[in-house]
């Protein structure tokens, strides 16, 4: 089939097992991979040419990258107007720790408040598109209300299964979308296994990070507005905080596609990605530090990063593999220091950042202080919320 | 002086009396007019043809319109990635009211969740480039956190005078910025009154709406993003949740402005504005509807639309001036009913927003109910912020 250039369209190819490589069709509601139970990858066609001129420049969110993204229908397409958020430059610490270059970019800003709104609103667009009616989250906070808007906006029955400890707006914001909320006492893990028991029918479509291939189609988008940002050009050090690490998979996923497709400025090296996680729930750096052979029986607290409290996350396997092809590494940072980088964050740069993103500015200065970073070296941040949902927890905090 | 066109540059020519229209210097730091003390607005070279390509298609915030606006030297600029906001169909409540188009502009994404972003973002830059130390602002929580952010982004010193009823979020999101907070008991008005004398020296800019020229700059590039969001036509009822009144007042403005610059497509006639306000704070529908002569002695109350709580506002004559030109008129919003809009904006269309948002949809089936707005009028809403910070006084009101 001919497809005239100027219509907007998918070059969806297939789905792929991310352990054994098998295809499938990703014409059907698919879930994990049939053969292996691992996540499904999305393929795009990308040998016939495609030029940056594809990118919808009258589309301020990430659906300007249309073409790179699995929807197949626009009109299935369930938007608040997520992605394209700021890159801004931090100047006052950059001039503090005597970097040359640091930036962040401000997720926060998006519907929702969090970064989580583009693997939703993906996720629920498809949802739409594949005939589901309902679907069901396990969340440690941030894709829960995401989802509930996502499907509010669609028409669609929401579910989401939360920590009983997350502090109280997560919940309050899911009411308002009209969501069904169920409270579980531990972990995102415990949630899920109460997401399988109370969806054993399935008959809603359980939107569990990677149990379903299209949020990580959201979330990559990242990665495209980034080179976009910076004129085709990628900063040498990446840091991400990973929970179930969509993010950093999807960045990852996105590097390789405009490489494929030549869109990246000539002699571009990819940057070293780093995932930082909370000392309360680092599974990643326990298995990379070789302390355990994988986080199946690792044993997590919560966090004030509540996102990073993922004491299993099904794609260890695909975060580890692009630490390792990146040259990347792990860190990990204790709840004192969120607070400290949230403030220095807020009162430096005038941003309030989620204990995530936080998290990361912390995780750029111990890189700093152990020489791993360099003072020259271009850095980018990934802020992945707003700080408004966590006052529960933080109130009080600012002024120490 | 020749300007290569390339360059951004600021077509900036002079101050004028909103009262009498006498000219002022824009070059040095003024504040309200000297001669009638009423605001001071922003004059341009609009007769210098200038086509839309001045607008900067590689920067996605309010920025993007740099010729248009005050700021003179760009490295002065004070930013947080403000403004080119999404405008949002909303299909649901399109159908269910039987209206042909219902847009919303989504302000609640912007820098600190409010449209108030615009206008600080632009009065600290402009701060900062007459050599200012420090700020001042009376505030009904908004306008104080975004000041808050700005300064802490700048340098500068932020002190933010609220009143004590005020939800905490308010307070809690100007600590994290290190900014100073004072608590007054009563409305906007006594918070106004309260910087004067704390300032009387003089030692701070007083950034109280309308008495610097700068924030109402920020503010009318709302206008341009709706003409550029909609191919330069323009919807054809407007409606605004109107306190100080800076966003409607700057709205019509960049109206006037791109009508003299000829970017509006031919024949485009410009919408009628809404002013909606609260029930309890009304002052604008007493001055219209002939109950008062004008709002100085008005007695406002409380709302949960802190925003709309200003008694007397310095622009009145501005606002009314902009509903007479228009062929708008004005509404006001029980505290009920904006529960409602809100719960019916989650419910429906995925959106959380500030009472202040939700008042503007409920204004809009009030006008639909009266036959004012006909079913076949193009309509935009303009929600004006993110819910976030009020869920003090809405939390537990979603399920009714
Ligand atoms: C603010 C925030 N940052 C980071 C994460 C981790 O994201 P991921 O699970 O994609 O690694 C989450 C997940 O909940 C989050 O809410
Ligand atoms: C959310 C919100 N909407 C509307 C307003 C009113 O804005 P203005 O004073 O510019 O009319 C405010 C002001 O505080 C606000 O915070
Ligand atoms: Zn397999
Ligand atoms: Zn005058």
């Amino acid at each position: 089939m001919k497809l005239v250039a100027s219509e907007p369209y998918s070059r969806l190819a297939e789905l792929h097992c991310a352990g054994c490589g098998s295809a499938y069709s990703p014409f059907v509601l698919q879930r994990v991979s049939p053969c292996c139970q691992l996540p499904l990858v999305a393929g795009y066609d990308l040998q016939e040419p495609l030029s940056r001129d594809a990118i919808e420049q009258t589309d301020s969110s990430m659906w300007r990258y249309g073409a790179l993204l699995p929807l197949l229908h626009s009109e299935n397409k369930v938007t608040l107007g997520e992605g394209l958020t700021p890159l801004l430059q931090l100047p006052r610490l950059a001039a503090r720790y005597e970097l040359a270059s640091l930036l962040l970019k401000d997720e926060g800003q998006n519907p929702t408040g969090s970064f989580k709104a583009r693997g939703l609103s993906m996720a629920i667009s498809k949802a739409r598109e594949l005939g589901v009616e309902g679907c069901i989250i396990p969340t440690a906070g941030n894709a829960g209300v995401a989802m509930a808007a996502y499907c509010a906006r669609a028409g669609l029955r929401a579910v989401v299964v939360m920590p009983r400890h997350t502090p109280k707006a997560f919940k309050e914001e899911c009411y308002w979308y009209g969501a069904e909320v169920e409270l579980v006492d531990g972990l995102i893990s415990d949630c899920g296994a109460r997401v399988r028991q109370r969806n054993a029918d399935g008959a809603l479509l359980d939107i569990s990070t990677l149990k379903e291939p299209y949020r990580l189609e959201g979330k990559k988008t990242m990665g495209y507005e980034i080179a976009e940002q910076l004129g085709w050009q990628l900063p040498d050090v990446l840091l991400y905080p990973a929970g179930g690490g969509t993010g950093l998979i999807g960045i990852w996923k996105a590097f390789q596609e405009m490489k494929a497709l030549g869109w990246l400025a000539p002699h571009t090296p990819l940057p070293r990605m780093v995932a930082v996680q909370a000392a309360n729930c680092c599974p990643l750096l326990e298995t990379y530090q070789g302390r355990q052979p994988n986080c199946q029986h690792y044993q997590g607290q919560a966090t004030l990063a509540n996102g990073l409290a993922v004491p299993h996350p099904l794609g260890e396997a695909l975060m580890l593999r692009v630490l390792q092809e990146s040259e990347g590494t792990v860190v990990s940072i204790s709840e004192e220091d969120m607070l400290a980088g949230m403030r220095e964050l807020g009162r430096q740069e005038g941003l309030f950042v989620a204990p995530e993103g936080a998290a990361v500015w912390m995780a750029t200065r111990q890189l700093l202080a152990s020489g791993w970073l360099r003072p020259n070296e271009r850095v980018l941040l990934l802020n992945t919320g707003s700080a408004q949902k966590y006052l529960d927890n933080v109130a009080g905090r600012a002024l120490e």
